[in-house]
């Protein structure tokens, strides 16, 4: 087990995650906290437009982690899988535009294309951009997500799955996202993380709380759940390789309904007890 | 893919997918829809008593196919879990005194102990009971739960844990129960079925609706979502070896709320269509 981190010089927070914000204010209170790193999301983006949302960003000193979020290549047909391929050079412009060096993929699925097929059909998405993503300097960090959104989120749901895919894409340009909500439960997660050595391009903390209320909003704060935090931290450390940002990514409507200045001071408590 | 299943010989009915009828309800709804299996829930027992519901079984002349549901072995205290291995022996006399050769277990898991001693937990309380299983002539299904009940339902969440767990407990009176909606994102299934030869002892079907509006309760009926049941069932008969029963089970709040004769008809289309 690490030891706890005793700063936040490794902190980002998601916009998604103080939703209520927009990105000025949320920019203002992260810089307040002292909160050195913001991953943004595109609807934060697109509220103001990408130039706009790039000349605040670079004024205010934060370290754009990433943009969030591509992905999504399974289709039914080849035209609109073509038309997501277009979608993600569109994101990963957007990326560029806000100095984010990172686009987090969130693969897509399909109810009516099987897994293996979805599977297939991300990894030709992916591969079809890498070009673009490296004219642009960005890269395409491949998220897990959990089993329980395989038919309509990601065909990408376990670390072995991710690991593969890397593997064959064989770029630099891509790598693994490991979010601890989606993949706290498997149990060759120390395994892949050690196998992910050096391809690990983001590492994001919440946690699953007991009973979980809901598929997509009703993530917890650190240390609200059962997912031992810390010691995933260690493993991406020690045997992922990994010392980037450290991403608080929480999707709650109860959290969404606080006062997102106090939240963010709760974020920061929970960041060095739990993180 | 196996032909379309053209009778009803080897359907079962959940207690629980009729929710609202009584056990002499159901008995006699199941009866007239001449769906010959039944797997009875002991909440439905617990309403007459097992001395009474094993009467009403054995004078309908269904096959009682299991008894859902024993498990729950990881606690925190030893005295907790040996409370566990006791509510289970109650739990496998239950089922001899209804009929029921078999016990399905739902294994349990806790927020507060992780993934891996939570197996340790299951495999030993297991263990401990099987004389029991043995003595009363019932035997113990497994169940593999998908991942998103991982803290709190069953840390065995993958069916290469559950193949794991059986060679670890090496007995004739434990076996695995497939349900669909847990296991179908997982993409060594097929494998794991046919690693799971001989071993099967139940196999659950209903449907993964997209979107998946509740974590418990909204199960859709085979065709209404995502899975391909009938490939399954091809992998469960040809690689696993699996002739028994095929149990219709939903958790559905929706389902709940409709007229229960019309909707047993409804399952029936939907067994031959897509079973």
């Amino acid at each position: 087990m690490p030891a706890a981190l005793t700063d936040f010089s490794r902190m980002c927070v998601h916009t998604m995650t103080t939703k209520p914000l927009k990105l000025d204010e949320a920019i203002a209170a992260y810089t307040k906290e002292g909160i050195p790193g913001i991953t943004v999301w595109r609807q934060h983006v697109e509220a103001v437009g990408a130039e706009e949302a790039g000349k605040m960003l670079r004024d205010s000193g934060l370290k754009v982690v990433s943009l969030c979020r591509g992905g999504f290549f399974p289709a039914t047909s080849g035209t609109a899988r073509e038309e997501a391929r277009t979608e993600n050079r569109r994101v990963i412009d957007e990326a560029a535009e806000i100095g984010a060096p990172l686009v987090v993929l969130v693969c897509g699925a399909h109810p009516e294309i099987d897994q293996q097929t979805a599977r297939q059909q991300i990894t030709d998405g992916i591969h079809s951009i890498i070009p673009h993503a490296k004219a642009a300097g960005v890269k395409l960090g491949i998220e897990v997500l959990h089993p329980m959104y395989a038919a309509d989120r990601s065909a990408v749901c376990t670390m072995d799955q991710a690991n593969n895919m890397i593997l064959a894409l064989g770029s630099e340009w891509t790598g693994l996202v490991v979010d601890v909500y989606h993949v706290w439960w498997d149990h060759f997660l120390r395994a892949e993380i050690q196998r992910a050595r050096d391809t690990i391009l983001g590492f994001h903390v919440c946690d699953w709380r007991v009973p979980t209320r809901d598929l997509l909003n009703d993530r917890g704060v650190m240390g609200d759940g059962c997912i031992k935090i810390r010691e995933i931290r260690g493993w991406m450390e020690e045997l992922g390789g990994f010392k980037g940002f450290i991403e608080v990514e929480i999707f709650s409507e109860e959290c969404w309904g606080l006062d997102q200045t106090r939240y963010l001071k709760r974020l920061k408590n929970a960041y060095l007890k739990h993180v």
